[in-house]
């Protein structure tokens, strides 16, 4: 590589220089003379970024992340194990062969590149002709019409995420309503972003429906939003038109915004359709998360979207939407050709391949609700009837020497090479998340080991009862 | 679309309901009240979010950005206009042929899309493969080796900037150390997060090496980072081996790390080799951003890096490789695909390509030095040697009713259809910055209407004078 060459072979020359120069070989030296010692290094020279490892990135990050989380459980698999791991914590199917994403998808990202016309930067808030595809996309399921204007591109729910956060962290002294159990990275975004957190429960023996009195009582004047997930993550629950009625008219007595989380809107199983929260945009003004990573099962592609439901104009007024376009215009983008492919994504994705992919979500989601039935250390109190997960609680006085939910999954891992996520890092200790967004057979697997695990572990019989 | 039309359906079922439904109907009804005067509308309702209307994104959040300024003088430009538009502002020439990347560069990507093994979600860091040729590709131009752990993927360069600004910020009362003229997502990140920020100034009689006296005038014990960005943005300069020992001496003396912001390390245009700060590390613990986006000429590919140069482990025992790690656990990354094809992309571009851009902004740079050298209004104080771009001083005493780089750059985008980047909005007011980065043709016709532009708009003589 001629250039690389050239560039190479001077700061290799550079280099050469460097080990016969004082200042590098007196580093080298005292790189040599620390060794094994580098505290002393550390102490040799007064680096004032040193402070920043009291920092809350630095020690209790990992603790926000539900990958950190994950990567944890997953280290204590035994390594070179007999049998395959199975991943049950996290959905994302979309290694397995029956999960792949739509060709015509495929094919117009494909195209896009191939353009050779879309390798440039995009617009901070994203291509016109791809915001206007999710308008008009996201249009056919409400009572009035969005714009290009309201859409904002994003790299994956996770950016949208990212972008919301510090915009209504803007107001002094704001808090936000996060649901328990959840999604942990708005904890840990609004954390980043002195945004005080305030939970309110999803309750298990309501379907998983959020327990719409308590919230009067944890708002106050500095409340500035609400989040719900729907379909959700993690319970698998679908709200109805009555319950998403309630959020909004209780969103509106309290003049917050509801931020709907709806990545999972295609992935509904049962009769109960998807509403989006933006059919009730006219009582309070939402802001949508949405994405292709998952009801296109392309969570790499990284490309999602905020949709600002605003009929009213309130966002506007309010300049919510000024501060997601100033916010965006600093920030890094999904890839500029995959946005160039989401027109013809959207418009020629075919009906099958969401049936097909609803069929196996539908029936690996049967298959776990029946053998969790039968497991009388786990139990599960509500059908899934959405999104690619199920909440599932611990009956931990069956069974021996298991502490609690971290030690269960680590425990889990170790002997049966199954990965579950943990309750306590969505808000609920003692409980699992299961998703059952895998193909049947790794599923009834790992449910069986499950199962076999938990008998291994039950509570001995006291002697002679 | 079967399964859309069973959401599409039931949601537009509720749709229908919700037209006919009490509350959605109450709402259509408030809409309809308040059509014209909504202001009216959000007075009805104490929405608790507007007081975010104050906040930093949405009052200046667009001065802190460099593409919103460059919207807004594109703004200028009269639409339908007898000639093509001109963008001289942002260094993007990925759109002209001339400019395409590297076929192997391409067709990995295609490659990697089409496996479909790769939709999936990527490690928070990056997958190990990826991480790994970063690390042997930036290991040839040093005197050690840096291992995958040492390589950190990013979604592009600005991604980079927002993992690295928070890390440092964890430091209760940090400031950091930015160049003047520079690059204004860091100032605009620092802000976010409540980071300090003090300039020190590029020198332009100086060939635009780094006021290094000045630096320990500026720092305090509060200090935690400097930043530079070699080959330079704005300024087009390289620094050389004995500029870059000296910013790792005075780094060592102030206990500080240097961010080295190398995006355009491989477009060197002159004799001088681009030497990677990381040559430095034993002496400084170095940060390295770089990314495709320059190099291959694929911004909108995203796909970026931060390397650790830190051969004495101190960033390891400051936590702050720890703190990275956690902040890309909880943020978006680069399409996992994209980050599938780096090794091939890094392995298999031919030095033909890297020779080709490099003689073509080579050529361009020339044409654009000698071009402002020829107009007496604006003036070049250095010669490009590399990057995209050059700073050019405005001569406003020899310009009628110019009153600043604002006005400048608005009436030439108004009268000329040619898009600049203000000075101002990098830090030094009544420069422009000027990218070289475009087909000559192009940058002639450019230049061109600039010196039309200066002469329609020079100082009259006074009469008999």
């Amino acid at each position: 590589m001629a250039t690389h060459q050239s560039n190479g072979h001077g700061a290799a020359t550079a280099a050469e220089n460097g080990k016969s120069n004082g200042h590098v070989a007196a580093a080298h030296r005292s790189n040599g003379h620390s060794n094994g010692k580098s505290n002393g290094h550390v102490a040799e020279v007064d680096w004032k970024f040193a402070r920043a490892k009291d920092g809350v990135l630095a020690t209790t990050g990992d603790k926000m992340s539900i990958r950190a989380i994950r990567y944890k459980i997953s280290a204590s698999v035994e390594e070179h194990g007999p049998r395959p791991v199975l991943p049950l914590a996290h959905g994302d199917p979309s290694v397995f062969p029956a999960f792949r994403t739509a060709v015509e998808a495929e094919d117009a990202v494909a195209a896009a590149l191939r353009t050779g016309q879309l390798n440039c930067y995009p617009a901070g808030v994203g291509l016109p002709a791809a915001r206007s595809a999710v308008a008009e996309h996201l249009s056919k399921d409400i009572p009035y019409e969005l714009s290009a204007d309201d859409i904002f591109l994003t790299a994956g729910g996770t950016q949208a995420i990212e972008v919301v956060i510090p915009v209504l962290a803007q107001q002094p002294g704001a808090n936000i309503l996060l649901p328990r159990p959840g999604y942990p990275n708005y904890e840990a975004r609004a954390g980043f972003n002195k945004l005080e957190v305030r939970h309110f429960d999803l309750l298990p023996e309501k379907g998983w429906e959020i327990d719409i009195d308590s919230l009067e009582s944890i708002a106050d004047r500095n409340t500035a939003a609400m989040v719900i997930i729907n379909p959700n993550n993690p319970c698998g629950s679908v709200y109805s038109y009555e319950h998403l009625a309630k959020v909004a008219a209780v969103a509106r007595k309290l003049g917050i915004l509801v931020i709907a989380d709806e990545v999972y809107g295609k992935l509904v199983l049962g009769s109960a359709p998807f509403i989006p929260m933006g059919v009730f945009g006219h009582i309070a003004p939402v802001l949508s998360i949405g994405s292709l990573s998952k009801s296109w099962i392309v969570p790499g592609w990284r490309l999602g979207w905020v949709a600002v439901y605003d009929p009213t104009k309130i966002l506007q007024e309010t300049k919510i939407a000024t501060s997601i376009t100033n916010y965006l215009n600093v920030s890094t983008d999904p890839a500029t050709f995959i946005q160039g492919a989401l027109p013809q994504i959207l418009e020629n994705t075919k009906g099958d391949f969401f049936k097909r992919i609803i069929g196996l979500l539908k029936e690996s989601s049967e298959i776990c609700y029946r053998n969790i039935k039968e497991n009388k250390y786990i139990s599960c109190p509500h059908k899934p009837e959405g999104s690619m997960f199920v909440m599932v609680k611990l009956n931990l006085r069956l069974l021996e020497d298991i502490q609690d939910d971290v030690d269960f999954c680590c425990k889990l891992a170790k002997e049966e090479s199954v990965i579950l996520c943990l309750g306590s890092v969505l808000g609920m200790e003692n409980w699992v998340r299961i998703t059952f967004a895998i193909v049947p057979s790794s599923l009834k697997d790992g449910l069986e080991r499950i199962k076999y695990f938990c008998q291994r572990n039950k509570n001995k019989p006291i002697n002679g009862c």
